[in-house]
């Protein structure tokens, strides 16, 4: 046991020799600094530096991982604070003893190793999670997040966390991300990322009330497709002065096309008027995540794709609890066709770098590997959502490494809104690749030495690469 | 070795350390009952209790996993006793002594390794099968069969099978089901299944032929679409009087969607006369999995749905020898997009449950997975038909696991026809499940009483659970 | 370490008693002749015996799998011979000290793997490679490759190689491969490959051209359909003449139909014309897939399909450096219901073989292996391509072993023109066996004397059949 009670070895591979191998790789990299280059942490959360209000809405009500297994097992989401719905004292006591009286369904997960390893590392709270501890526990990570010392800017340091990119709709004027960077006493990078999609979406019913506003916060004429594009743009220059590094873009697929001028602005102009076909909106989408990239060009962001996933699954759901409800679901994705025509433009130009994320695993060997170990500007996104596990990593550096090693990858991203977790999963990140760097060093790929500066270099060369931090 | 020969930690982990745990796991369950809620033994077995005829007709000519791949290696089906023909004694002997002559072919797979536990522990073959040793396994085979302990009450008994499900048809008379539940020496659940598919394709050829059928049996005018219904209705609670707790469906898609009653009648009417289009066939079929749903919320028995297998693939040997004779061939499929308009109106209905199983390994993390862990009434069925096997179960465990845990799968279903195969399937899911548990426990993701808990239940209330036993 | 320096465990699996086994599994086939069934080298680099130019021109302008790589960090291709390129000395140097500086870039990969293996094992490189070994390492090979026991027919003596199967245009008049049978002081097989994939796609705009020239070629009209047909007939029978024993595909899909002769004559004049639709063209390709079956089960070439590789993805680069530059990028595939009406048509035929490969790995157990265990013609294809790795071997082991075990799949093709990486590939599959053969043998699912037999016939009779050797 390590000083907290947390088993020094978890996740290390089983074998002896491997397991010795992955404990060295492991504990040179164990302390080296979070760099979080993708995640949905709310930035006042650091810019009001406010003390959390209890245990169940700091970790329990925003982290659909949690309340959707929950609500499997026949919890209703209105009982654990979820899409809006205030808890009070009580209300949030019953949510977090539901968590507990549920904590075997966790059994295997990585929502339970995460949850431990905060409950453990940063609450103290060793015993384990039961009807019975509920109470307890929760008093306990009442009394911790009272202290001075939980407030969200000193986690940020005592976690080690150096960047953290936040998710930021284009409207949105970053002001905290400003009063951040003008703090001095305030180290970490806090930078934002511009993630567009409702404004590049024609078939969505709000379009037109979207690019008004997108119109109003730009100064740009967007009535007709020559001003949108210019909106777009200057979103795109203020986020990049406000420090951005990215874009990031979550559609349903990732097709691509590219239309003429003339009918870009005819379908604009038909979607502002509602009389766009669904046709004719996905041509528009899908030309424009091309613009995107034609603009990557000019300024520089990183363009980041997270497809796949179809959102909104259960009607009912959306219709009482409103979206990001634990009820988004993978669909098939397909890339090599879909980013022919993007590809085709951008695939090699100067400065240009997509990052591609997937949820389904098929396209890691078949597809995202195959495109990054020929276009300089392609890197294979780590694991993503569902995948975000130490079994799927496996899965995941087994199916790209053969076909580009490690270097063409992103590193990994935690991707999350449970601001206390990102610690426990980075570490997650960390040992599960010992291991599998650990596998090659024992089956005489490479050598130890190669092993190591690889797991430096997965911390810190390689995402600050492919995010150019 | 193990008294009876076969070495007692086959199919365990090979790291020691893994390898003892998972076989502390293992013994814990070894001798646990069997559930066996979805296979195909015909009811009358054991209603009539008649000793079985030769080993041929036994092991062999009801098992497609065998004369597939004997098929595959140039015997023809019909020198195997598929598809009805009758061999005679010399028949019979030299269909096994074909499989004999093969056995090679099986190295590898679980029909190998189901074979050799049923020849070793219930018929005492220890000698290898090859040519040499065909008549001698013949013969003992033909002895130990003969004896009266070796009659199918006997060996449910011997077997410690306590449930097992038979898969019926709508308007099998359920006799035999009855039979075996009025005799109160027969203390096994033998309950049936109902298994409506060639009612619900109005494509089939002999579609209005079956539903007139379904009418008569019922007493209900199916005639038309509402006597339709109320004929399903009336036959699901004939199944449910007669012990039924689901129903399973197959076709080659989920895709479900709602028509209203208006364009069902019509197109049940023009199915009944011969003018459906596919597209309206297809329709209304996908239509009717949602009208079974529909159903279940008021009967409650639970849905199971096997899709995915393109029937047939072969028509000269259909023409042949019929249907279910080896030439099933998986198709991919998909259940987000499919499901959404099932889901959307009885995914969290009260007492509604679904179990999603699958030929196409991709869903299980990418839809199965998500599914279940956010729908009350999902469950993620267990690796079935070509997946049902030691490397296939493992990779369905770390691909559901990680998203899903253990609480919200089926537990294993063997799904066969092959009586004697029941236990060996049921005790390789055991060692395999142990041996994953096992891996779980060294790499500390829990403890060692977690994964005995699990193990347990994974075999007695997850399983009752699933199916509502 | 082994004399040459090399790991003898290199692959092996990590589990000590898992790692005896295979390595002796391994040893009992590490010396056996090398069958390439499959694969690209050129004819006339053997028939000519000539010496090879350079390093780079050996071992890095022609490999793909490298000078990709190099392209994805920047490296123009024109800087590294590709596509054509001529490089005088200080190019070819400079070309590989690119190598050399992103040496690191291919850890983990099976491309770095091989190459370690050849420059130790052949050329005596056992400094590792970086920018300040660049011009040593140059040099070192330089020298080696100058000596007259480095001629291509004394490497194939080396290398152990007793049938090398080339791939070629149905066109071509075979003269190296009759020099090379006619030479009676060479004793290996070459043997060609009927590759007729641009004489079969009536939707190129070279098709009219083409078969213009296989008419020239085989005396036959090719102005019809029926001459066509003949045409393509006469120039399989040549190829069987000159010790053909496959027919190699490689299409976007394998689906496949029959038209009728009326149809597909008039698509036939239509493509001929230029006024073939996209539809048309199509539906003739996939007819005349099942034309080569058809033409198979009269003159016994066995039928290879490579489908599911998107060709020439990225524009630019086609037009500068032409096809096979790096940017082919696979594709999901189906087979089971494109491959339906050709298998319902031929998949019984007595001597018809078909080998299925594939670069999506989604059907391996979903489609590949349930075929392959029905259809006496269908065999298995080894991993290929972006999946000729060792992980990606064990996953194909593991995904169609379970339902087909071994002796239904094709045994090992390299499928390289990198000639002297051959060695290294085949070394590598026969570890990569040996060590899944070891995991079975330690979970008791055979014995040693079993795995030691599969292995030997991994190597012999299975590819001999699979290819009719």
């Amino acid at each position: 046991m390590s000083p907290n009670g947390l088993p020094p070895d978890r996740l290390l591979p089983a074998d002896p020799a491997t397991r010795d191998v992955a404990r060295r790789i492991y504990r040179s990299v164990q302390d080296q600094p979070i760099i979080s280059p993708h995640g949905h942490v709310p930035p006042e959360w650091l810019a009001q530096d406010l003390p959390f209000k209890d245990p169940t809405t700091l970790l329990l009500s925003p982290d659909h991982y949690i309340f959707r297994m929950l609500h499997a097992a026949g919890v209703p989401l209105g009982e654990l604070g979820v899409g809006g719905a205030e808890l009070d004292e009580a209300g949030s006591r019953r949510a977090w003893a539901h968590l507990c009286r549920h904590w075997d369904l966790f059994l295997g997960t990585p929502v339970r190793y995460w949850l431990e390893d905060q409950l453990v590392d940063i609450f103290g709270v060793t015993e384990r999670l039961s009807e019975a501890t509920a109470d307890a526990s929760y008093d306990r990570i009442a009394e911790v997040i009272a202290g001075d010392n939980f407030r969200p800017r000193a986690l940020m340091d005592r976690f080690g966390i150096t960047v953290l990119a936040t998710t930021d709709d284009p409207c949105d004027d970053l002001s905290h991300h400003a009063a951040l960077a003008a703090d001095d006493s305030f180290t970490p990078r806090v930078i934002p990322t511009f993630r567009p999609d409702k404004y590049l979406e024609p078939g969505r019913a709000d379009f037109a009330e979207s690019v008004t506003r997108l119109g109003e916060v730009s100064g740009e004429d967007t009535g007709d497709y020559a001003g949108y594009l210019r909106a777009l743009e200057a979103r795109r220059r203020y986020f990049v002065e406000h420090g951005a590094v990215s874009s990031d873009h979550s559609h349903v697929d990732v097709q691509t096309l590219t239309l003429d001028d003339g009918e870009a602005s005819q379908i604009y102009a038909a979607a502002l008027g509602g009389t766009a076909t669904e046709q004719e909106s996905t041509a528009l989408r899908r030309h424009m995540l091309g613009q995107m990239a034609r603009m990557a060009t000019d300024d520089g962001l990183v363009m980041t794709l997270h497809p796949g996933s179809y959102r909104n699954h259960h009607g009912p759901t959306l219709a009482a609890h409103g979206p990001d409800t634990g009820h988004d679901i993978p669909v098939g994705v397909e890339f090599t066709k879909g980013l022919a025509d993007l590809l085709g433009r951008y695939g090699t130009a100067e400065g240009f770098q997509l990052v591609l994320f997937t949820l389904d695993e098929t396209v890691f060997s078949r597809e995202i590997a195959p495109l990054a170990g020929f276009y300089p500007s392609v890197y294979a996104g780590a694991p993503w959502w569902f995948l975000d596990a130490p079994r799927a990593i496996g899965r995941y550096r087994a199916a790209v490494t053969e076909t580009v090693g490690f270097y063409r990858t992103s590193g990994f991203i935690d991707d999350t809104r449970a601001f206390c977790s990102i610690p426990a999963r980075h570490d997650m990140s960390r040992r599960v690749d010992a291991g599998y760097l650990a596998g090659l060093v024992v089956e005489h790929q490479f050598e130890e030495e190669d092993a190591l500066r690889i797991a430096t270099d997965l911390v810190t060369t390689i995402p600050q690469k492919a995010f150019k931090l």
